[in-house]
């Protein structure tokens, strides 16, 4: 493996190990368990779960891999407080669009090579991208994974309560 | 700047934008809102903030730079629950060591080539490191980015209650 391959290789093992320990904990609750709130007043762990989700779906076209698999996702996850909207989807509906959802990214993240991830990403202009190098995709890996661990570390706080 | 590098700096500004928020996080609380939970019963601020230092001191002698400056905080923080010492540092020394130990960590941080960053950290014997290359000092760096953002995420329940 060269060089470049490597640093590639180890940001995407954080970014995996961060995606199954999240995903192994959330598909591990009931529904009653996913209404649970993180801390009085606080999110339920189902709108975590679907934030993250609506996230990882939206990183689809940002690193240019195609079109989003559910954009509906953000008027009830991100445009929205919790409770803010009627949420009609179960934790069984959701487990399965998470597992796409990473499935995609991950088919997405084998196909670039070293130079595709320092390549700007595609909401970034030529112009600040010439000022701003680090703006491209590897960056935003960097930071997806900082914010699954962001929100995993608030949901594993309903564990064994 | 060449490709190593470039990944290099990318990781560092993650890592620095983590000590960042959560260092002014920390740092603008009062005495006493350092000892409110973080969740009914779970760890207190001051304790989140002292195994969060505890764990960047650790990274001094693991990452090669030299012996910790407060192996101390190890008792209290790290192989202690919160409440199990009696704990007398104060928030005002807390936040004098983070600073410390994080201006140590980015002068040798500093130091480190692209390919010392792929050398192995010190915990790591010979015969592991040719089986699992990737145990080196930037999957380190990128797995305490993690740990940062996760206690950062349950910090921050606190705000605004």
């Amino acid at each position: 493996m060269s060089t470049e391959d490597a640093f590639v290789d180890m940001a995407l093992r954080a970014w995996k190990l961060n995606v199954d320990r999240t995903g192994k904990f959330f598909s591990s609750l009931t529904e009653e368990q996913l209404l649970h709130e993180i801390a009085p007043g606080k999110n339920r762990l189902m709108y975590l779960w679907g934030h993250l989700t609506a996230v990882s779906d939206a990183l689809i076209p940002l690193l240019g891999f195609g079109a989003r698999l559910h954009p509906e996702l953000d008027a009830m996850f991100i445009s929205s407080p919790d409770r803010a909207v009627v949420q009609t989807l179960s934790g069984a509906e959701l487990k399965d669009i998470w597992n796409k959802i990473n499935e995609a990214l991950w088919l997405g993240f084998s196909k670039l090579s070293a130079s595709d991830w320092l390549a700007k990403h595609t909401t970034v202009s030529d112009e600040d991208f010439v000022r701003e190098p680090h703006r491209n995709r590897y960056t935003i890996l960097l930071a997806r994974t900082s914010h699954l661990a962001y929100h995993f570390g608030q949901a594993i706080l309903t564990r064994s309560r």
